[in-house]
């Protein structure tokens, strides 16, 4: 814990409201809100926590998470994020998308505390639904997805990097990824743990989540966490270049082959979606766990003091 | 494809008609096509396709692949394959098998586009049962299985490699191995996806398979595509050294463990093999999937002349 | 086999008797031996076989197997063994335990050759099922357990390093470690199979499983079967330092995690135990099996004098 104490000593942890500004949606004939570009090459939406910025060009659509202090998912950043990746599916300019953060030195800080401390059961099934909700759509989406990871990434972040196709990293050894819910006395829930079994191997796997590890950057690259570490500048550029390579490829046998080898880890899942909502809602809520997050919160909070 | 291209700059991709001049082989008591060998130590018999020598002293028969101009596999290359290969696990003097090239630069270029080009569904049919009988018979092979990968070794060529126990690889840089069919517009089955998952694990399969991805000899070493390096004028007595330390293991237990690791591989075709004909032969016979060979194939044209 | 004989060139490979001296047990309310520790920080308890150092204040006992020559795996020994980690499963105070050998330059010889030489149906079966319930126990334990591999490991005593949550090994390239059961001509069962796969990857677990391989210490650790390497003197305090880093983390959370990355592997052997009893006994009482442990037998004699 201490180790997250020095990633984000300043982080409030608070939920936010969410002021959906839906500027620059529309609603399309079907009733779903889609993206309303002004026909230039590049278009933006800004929405309350996401910029998208699409280049007609390319076809690659650039995600810019943007919730301060530290990117924390909370119910309504989850949403907002899934509702933007299900937009961007539906655009048949857009082929691809890089995920990335428009804060300093933090890509998600991961699953926002505040959603599953002091609540009741119905809202952390519906945060806990919201998680899976925004992993099925990256970790299932058709577009080529590149991680630009420019800051850390624990938990939740880092599990967001690992639903994308690539990873880049920014080369700083004071960043660091991983699946640390153990830290904390938590659990990451099977299709975590499947997703980094998928990308690191079994044992890799079975070692950092028993011991909550943290990668530094130089050690995420060695574990195979990420694909690629550049300097700390150039991590939107590298993704840029790295997309490129998979544009060259056919998008019907590209989206077959990433089918081919996600949907087993997906639909495992899906056949077990509400009995992991369950399990997360009886776990969370318990006394023990209750006391342990706020334990948590309450050195946070002495440390910024 | 500017990779195949300048790989096989010369290559034809013409199907052959089967000149079986079963020389060397004899009709056995069950029916069965059996090699004939003189009364000697080293023995050959050569088909149309193929030379096979055989060493009684050591249990070892070198399989040659002499299909002009790249080893493409046609149907009647395949068809001559599995039958040589059934025939020397019918040879209790048989216990391994060194699998190579006889052509230059070249192990072998994988499935023949002709057989898949302007072809109707019983023959597409008749062709990817044969694709699936060499893998079934190679993969599953009591023998053992060295890999002497003394050229390229791209999309089919690269599953034949895989299959056997062990890969040597001359270590000429312009030599490259790997499942590439994405970059024609294809997708490789799951069994093709299931073995190189069972060589090289999940994540580096689902980068290579879906960035059709072709490594250089150095690289295909560092992934784990190939076991072993060496120079290229190397590549069979290094074979033969290999094989010896397999040799001294007692067959009964090895067979055993092998068919351990591979049977569960093994099981999933064969009990998804019609359904498996099925899907190739309704994807190959596309339009969309037809105009991409068709493309393919007259960029190769342009390139000859 | 050349190389287990350089090993163990005194090993008499003869069963012991059991002199369970029951030192330092007692009996529970509910029939089992508990360990009696007297109310001091340390304490110790030593059977026929095994020592076992309670620390109250770390919470972790050092488990030393003492069955000269070699730490063989007969019947006597793995019902002790099972029995002391049952023991100290059930202690509160115990969080992890650190297992290592007591004798020179061998960690474990793996399984007594005694057990499955010229005995019958019904002793071979219960001798298995001991092997089972040695895993069963140690791989599945809520304990943190640490391999402080001070000397040679192999077959049996692989699957015991295997079956902790770290692996730390003298580094000395004279001592190796592996499933090197071909080389005897009998073939390691699934279950030892599964937990390789889970330590080495399936690639890795084929060749060292076909091949019988033996890595010594460096390639031990390239290859992931051990995590660390230290001088010879330093395994046992590397052991403290690395179980430490466990110790941090919530014990809860902890098993949870690793329940959850081992359970599907447990679970196949519990639901085929029987089956796989069956298979060894009918597989060891072969003549030709039998009589392949003979001959290695008597080689082991002939070395001797």
């Amino acid at each position: 814990m201490a180790t997250l104490l020095k990633l984000f000593p300043t982080c409030t942890w608070t939920g936010r409201l969410a002021h959906l500004s839906r500027k620059g949606w529309a609603q399309s004939r079907s009733g779903r809100l889609l993206p309303c570009f002004p026909a230039s090459q590049r278009c933006a939406s800004t929405t309350s926590y996401l910029t998208v910025e699409m280049d007609d060009n390319t076809g690659v659509a650039v995600v810019t998470m943007k919730s301060p202090p530290v990117n924390s998912l909370s119910l309504d950043f989850l949403t907002e994020f899934s509702i933007s990746i299900e937009k961007l599916e539906m655009d048949r300019k857009c082929r691809g998308v890089i995920l990335t953060s428009g804060l300093p030195k933090v890509f998600s800080a991961g699953l926002d505390i505040m959603e599953m401390y002091g609540k009741g059961p119905e809202h952390c099934a519906e945060f806990w639904r919201a998680v899976q909700e925004m992993w099925l759509k990256l970790y299932g989406s058709n577009m080529i997805t590149i991680a630009a990871v420019n800051g850390s990434s624990p938990a939740g972040g880092c599990l967001m990097a690992m639903a994308c196709d690539y990873r880049i990293m920014a080369d700083n050894p004071k960043y660091s990824i991983g699946l640390n819910e153990t830290l904390l006395g938590i659990v990451a829930p099977f299709w975590f743990k499947d997703t980094m079994m998928n990308t690191i191997g079994f044992r890799a796997t079975e070692l950092a989540l028993q011991l909550g590890l943290l990668h530094n950057a130089p050690n995420a690259l060695r574990v195979g966490l990420v694909d690629e570490l550049v300097p700390e500048k150039e991590v939107l550029s590298a993704a840029s270049t790295a997309i490129s390579k998979w544009l060259a490829i056919p998008d019907h046998a590209r989206q077959i082959t990433k089918s081919m080898m996600r949907k087993p880890t997906i639909d495992r899942l899906l056949s077990h979606r509400d009995q992991d909502i369950n399990n997360f809602v009886s776990f969370i809520t318990k006394d023990s766990i209750q006391k342990s997050l706020q334990v948590y919160m309450e050195r946070l909070k002495q440390r910024k003091t």
